[in-house]
């Protein structure tokens, strides 16, 4: 047999299966209560709008909806996410300025090639997105991780970790926010801090890389004014907005899109060619004709009501059953929370225990700290889980925890 | 305005524009005669069978399709694959040594990832597939032609260039050949000289990457026992095998595969996960349908007839129409052939007058040759245009030309 270990590139053949990976096949168990997995509930997608409105693309325009199109992606979304971005979002951006991605992992992946060299520091929070953390370390990039308030990072911190990468003369390049219902955390950072986010970026030459999956899933629509992207405020090309239709509309086409200066977005071009020559059109489609359509928007509603009662469920069933050194966040929006447990226990360690004993499956907090902390902590979905199902699962887990904290 | 030039990475930073890509508007425009894209014809697509299956996916199993899956891909289209892999291409893969990808252009990108570390080697056809050479420069790989003749790489010359790497202390590493009606040359590696491939990459410890998209659009079904790839002779996981839907179902729908030894598709894995978590789950649904139904199987003979016939007409239109010092590849499948002019000619300078006084566009061989040779040359797709468009395009270039030869 080949030896494979000594022709891999430098970086994979560091790489491991990470025991959240492993997870994977256990929370796919029938008796399982999946808190783990942070993807959406697939009763939220409009199967049958878009049945009909796939079966009438391939009616009137299967040609091109299942020929290859262009890189950045097909004009018609372009023009829609155009629209969306400025109603929805309050972001104004020309066609030039769009690129649609094969979600919003895509684009974390191409905005890190975009813009990072091997040792270049990415600021992140703590606790930031798994997914990229991921795709910055693969590209051998530096991260720092910046304390998080409840209103988000805490911008002395962050000052002081950007002033201590100059002087040792390391590269700060990105500064990487979910500013809405954060994922792992839940939480959301406050409009004076989204600024002063976009003040330090500026004062240091950093680009801010904003992702926002959650925005649009708020369970108060009155909160809309507080969650205005760091983007709307950008009036020199500083953020790089991404966002996606996998929480609102469907997770399985794979369609996001990126709101960036037009010479990132004329880099970003030239190196998603070379990754995947364009995305699924047939999906790009789809996605367009919903939003034309108005799906998403009838959408977004039932989306939100959809999750704030699970979430709801949730707080009540931790407020019954955890013992009081338990803390959690109460987030505003999205599809989980953070549980912060004493800091003598260990979740990773626990988790074990929870899976044999209760039958409950949840997410480690620590793989989501860059420095190596939060081992006492974990995220729990209340997305995935019928009510009935949450509520077992939160009292189930209490008892673990109770257990350790004899 | 912020200024992103400091800010890019390495390699972005050098990245332009190339001719090619600012030629695809062109190509658009109504009474151009397109022998420039290698893209298939949107008329083979089986467009009424595909919107038949993706209508009874929806109606039947629309949560599980517009979820997210597996970053390895859908486990029904990996099963279907392993079966269409050993029934028509003669490979034996077990569903763990499989991976689906967006098209093959993301397979040559996470396989560059996977095993390209900065001035790491890579060999490659004189000429070559430009988005492979794209994905590896990229990675700031180095490439390396090797002299191609009629049935493939010159040994002598591939094996003198290997050792001359290794007396510099580069590390060669992947060995990338297109055995099957090559883009762009149109030309087939004989049985003999994939036998003397794989043996060289044994020897000197390279991988081979075979890319395979046209294997299957052949024009003499007899022809098949020459085709059988070298992943088919391999007995050691040496070779990295590539192909894709995109030529034999639909282009826009973003379905490849890759087929390699368990170590690499477990490495892979890691690699895909951060650039997409996962593809499109309702492409690869409609995909797997289709195979599991025979469209596919039903597909090749029509696709095999269709292309046939327009190289026939190309082949006989260039007979007539050219110049004698004009010479030509004669393809026995794919989708396209290679023209060689006398070599005072510049088949780039050419182009503009073609596009201008004749109306027809084609794609210069220079990109095509990672030693800056090849101004002579140049790609002609016979895949998109009509019959007669064909025969009137190919008139209208040798006017051109002999204009030039005057």
């Amino acid at each position: 047999m080949t030896e494979f270990a000594p022709l891999f590139s430098h970086d994979v053949a560091c790489m491991q299966y990470s025991a959240i990976r492993r997870m994977a096949k256990v929370a796919m168990q029938p008796d399982i209560i999946g808190f783990a997995a942070g993807t959406p509930s697939a009763e939220t997608f409009p199967s049958e709008e878009i049945r009909r409105i796939a079966s009438s693309i391939l009616e009137t325009d299967a040609k091109a909806a299942l020929q290859y199109g262009l890189t950045l992606g097909y004009a018609g979304l372009i023009d829609s996410v155009a629209s969306f971005s400025r109603a929805r979002r309050s972001i104004t951006a020309t066609t030039e300025e769009i690129c649609i991605t094969s979600g919003s992992q895509q684009a974390l992946d191409l905005i890190g090639r975009l813009f990072l060299d091997p040792g270049d520091v990415v600021f992140v929070e703590l606790p930031s997105y798994i997914g990229a953390i991921g795709a910055f370390r693969n590209l051998q990039a530096e991260l720092v991780g910046v304390r998080q308030a409840p209103d988000g990072m805490e911008i002395e911190d962050l000052v002081a970790r950007i002033e201590a990468c100059q002087r040792t003369g390391k590269k700060p390049k990105l500064l990487y926010v979910i500013p809405n219902f954060q994922n792992p955390s839940g939480l959301t950072v406050s409009p004076a801090k989204r600024r002063a986010l976009l003040e330090v970026a500026a004062r240091y030459g950093l680009l801010v890389v904003e992702d926002d999956p959650y925005g649009e899933v708020c369970f108060d629509p009155l909160m809309a004014p507080e969650l205005r992207p760091i983007k709307s405020m950008d009036t020199e090309g500083r953020v790089i907005y991404l966002s996606t239709f996998s929480k609102i509309l469907a997770a399985g086409l794979r369609v996001g899109w990126v709101v960036a200066a037009k010479p990132v977005i004329e880099k970003l071009d030239l190196v998603k060619q070379s990754t995947d020559l364009c995305g699924s059109m047939f999906d790009q489609r789809i996605v367009a004709e919903c939003l034309r359509q108005g799906v998403v928007e009838r959408q977004l509603p039932r989306i939100r009501e959809f999750y704030k009662q699970k979430c709801q469920v949730m707080l009540a069933s931790l407020e019954q059953a955890m013992p009081s050194e338990v803390q959690w966040t109460r987030p505003a929006g999205g599809l989980f929370l953070w549980v912060v447990l004493p800091d003598r226990l260990d979740s990773e360690a626990i988790l074990l225990e929870s899976i044999e004993e209760a039958r409950v499956i949840y997410v480690p907090g620590h793989p989501f700290h860059v420095n190596d902390t939060g081992h006492n902590t974990l995220r729990v979905a209340f997305s995935k889980e019928s009510e009935d199902n949450i509520r077992a699962g939160i009292h189930r887990l209490a008892q673990v925890f109770k257990h350790h904290l004899e």
